[in-house]
């Protein structure tokens, strides 16, 4: 059993690691999958502890990081910070370089969660994160945040090299179309803008599609004109959805989000941006919409709101990888956990 | 180590499994009592999650569920729905569909807790269930609903084996009273449905004994009254508290729990329900009762409202089983998760 | 694998430890930190559960028991009573005797937490983990209730040893300072009367400083005193925070506390603990304070209120052992359950 030459490292972003420093976690996470059950990952966390900061609940991600820490031998404790007396603008209490170093006393590594409703502004939620890096000595990593998802990016990636079957992580040549969908719940912008940043950098040509007003991250944007530029793919940005889906496109990612107007004096205006995104009826993935792709792959990174976000048909279709994919979150966590901060075999 | 021929099975009800399906599970429960600390079954659930989903809130069946999974070496997670962005009639989420699908990728087997207060009509947590059945590819565990509680059950007649001293799980000769009590916590029809579906079916005679305006759910009695006609055993509700206390009883099971009529609007009366009860004063287990029977054991599923349902000295008494039965959750759900999600010896 | 003698015993003071009992956890707890990933004492909980009641929440406590069982091979349950339907002066529900019996049928052990907000009046958490001492078949620990907080004072007394260079738990010479702070966080006496309790038990003069007004439990300063002439040390008690700072003193220990007029009406009135605390201005731990001692250690429980028990600078300088101390949490906190409820090597 031996350390990583990754061990130790942070992950609140795909874009932060080199492109050879994800396919290693993403090869370990198919090995993963497919010795799952045969013991031989079973050392690689033992006696150690994970740190669950759920700022926000969740579905997947609860009970991935759960079930991975498990599957690696150790254990993962599910914390709601709001029971955790933490220092904060309004009330007293225990700062988070006091808290980020008594934790790495306990726990090989931290987990964060926090979403767009428990923050007062887009992008505080990644100054805590790196607040966190800053005084834990154990490595940090990000379970959804205002601005990143890194686990959801590469569980898509690791969906995507599978049902696209490709040889490798090369995905040039192959076209994403990343689309907006309208929904009764307002979403944050971590998964989509983590997913435009691992596919273009993995050299795919992106396509962005979505109403006037629910423009992204312009930082991230920025930085997925640059990855494409430098693999020499292309990227567009469409406000027509009906112009978006034509048979270049070899996968469908259908997701909502909030416009950049979501915060009302350092509130999350929820209903606002429910009442906003349900105006736009057209945008849903539906049969008629994928039969004029080039029979593309439909992917989604869950909770699906069916028949806002997507159709029915489409979802539980034959070209509907969700499930795959949700899968993936496990598998890819489990190798980042053990590359961070575990014993390797 | 070997899947069981029970692998992959729903458990809502004992009603639902043959008898020699059941009493496979209790033998078996009975070995891991015996061998709780050995070892011989520390590999059964080993690297593998239970997903415990509580709707509810609980004492027994949490620790108890929880406990099971460490013993059989693997992990349970406490889950709760209210943090889960499911689909309601009322908010848009996740589908059953999905949650279910999705849950079976991270865990070996799912126990859903969801009791009257959380639902809107009786029969509502049944359905719910039977919506995780039917799209769970894992073995979905009714850990208390509205309707059965399969595991209460099992521990039941695990306790009544022990204390009555008989060689088996036949029955036969044996007496139930099955005696409604008064109490200031309006209880679901769980428990007691399910204790008078596997004791009937098991060879017992049954008297169910309540004030009127208190009947169980007819279908359940229709099968009651099925399994008796079976089992050539005998079956009678009175609804005279005196009566029913005489020396032909073997066992006295006191539970208090709701009238028929207890959802108003689609919404549980539990204040009006409370009321209801309290004013039937004569409806206690106590000593003077006691005496009157056949040296009767004193069993009920907890927690006991101590002065409402039951006396100090029936409930702490030396006829008193509670703690025993109690202990069995832990044997026959270990069992039941063994043969159903596990891998045996 | 063999019970130590100590196997079953309760812990809610050290002061209900005789002192070569608490040696033998202390040079446990050493032993356990030396080898604490090397395997020695992963069997000690194998297949057992220890239960954590959180009447109130916590960080370091709930972490650090969470990650004491893991790393014994066991598993702690967080459990909050708050959804266990417990009776209360207020509710029908289950008995402290029925829940302690059934709770010692699954667990090895019980942690319990329940501080100052959580009662009524001061000593009723203590008079609640009596009751739950007299029913429970399993070993008790308080996980810091209103009166004491064992494993807090044993972490403190490990943490000196280590940093006070003293070859043994005989700290016959030093002299600890433990000075109330003023606070935004209006705190229990729980810390502070275990500190000196074990101070004074293991030879240490203490010097008590606080406001008028701040008087800790008279019963706890009585035993202080006995403790001090059975060891022929010194016992003071001054209102003056300039007077308290001297170069006869070894260890300061900073913690705001409240008065003993925090309950009113049966309630705990935290905004007027917090204004009557924050008019003692010149009540911080600070740098000119510091550098009146010989040189003195800074130990505090954690959370730190930065800014107003103690400055920055002093938390986080050289003399500060807080984090070592947090850390000796799970160590001390592994040894007294490996002896009280485990299988030691």
């Amino acid at each position: 059993m031996a350390k990583d030459k990754l061990f130790g490292k942070h992950l609140l972003c795909t874009q932060d690691w080199e492109v050879d420093e994800l396919i290693r976690a993403l090869e370990l996470a198919e090995d993963m999958q497919k010795e799952r059950f045969s013991g031989k990952y079973y050392d690689v966390l033992k006696m150690r502890t994970y740190m669950m900061f759920f700022y926000n609940p969740s579905v997947r991600t609860r009970q991935s990081f759960e079930c991975a820490a498990t599957e690696l031998g150790g254990h993962a404790q599910f914390l709601e910070p709001k029971s955790m007396r933490l220092k904060t603008k309004k009330t007293a209490g225990e700062t988070v370089e006091d808290a980020a170093q008594v934790m790495a006393r306990y726990g090989a590594g931290v987990g964060i969660r926090i979403l767009e409703d428990k923050i007062g502004a887009y992008g505080e939620g990644q100054k805590l994160l790196e607040d966190y890096c800053k005084w834990s000595p154990a490595p940090i990593h990000s379970m959804a945040h205002d601005k990143f998802h890194p686990f959801q990016g590469l569980a898509d990636v690791m969906g995507l090299k599978k049902h696209l079957k490709t040889p490798d992580y090369n995905f040039k040549g192959k076209k994403i179309l990343q689309v907006w969908g309208k929904g009764a719940l307002a979403r944050s912008w971590c998964s989509v803008q983590e997913s435009i940043l691992i596919n273009s950098r993995l050299g795919m040509d992106v396509c962005l599609a979505y109403p006037e007003g629910f423009d992204l991250d312009p930082e991230v944007i920025a930085l997925v004109k640059a990855n494409c530029k430098a693999n020499d793919a292309e990227f567009e940005i469409l406000n027509d959805v009906d112009e978006a889906y034509d048979d270049s496109v070899d996968v469908v990612y259908s997701r909502n989000w909030m416009t950049a107007g979501a915060y009302k004096g350092g509130e999350f205006d929820k209903p606002g941006e429910i009442e906003k995104s349900l105006q736009h009826t057209g945008w849903i993935c539906d049969g008629p919409k994928m039969a004029k792709t080039n029979n593309a792959l439909f992917i989604h990174p869950m909770p699906i709101d069916r028949g806002n976000e997507v159709s029915d048909d489409v979802a539980s279709g034959p070209r509907s990888i969700v499930y795959d994919v949700a899968e993936n979150r496990l598998h890819v966590q489990k190798a980042v956990m053990a590359l961070t901060m575990g014993n390797l075999p």
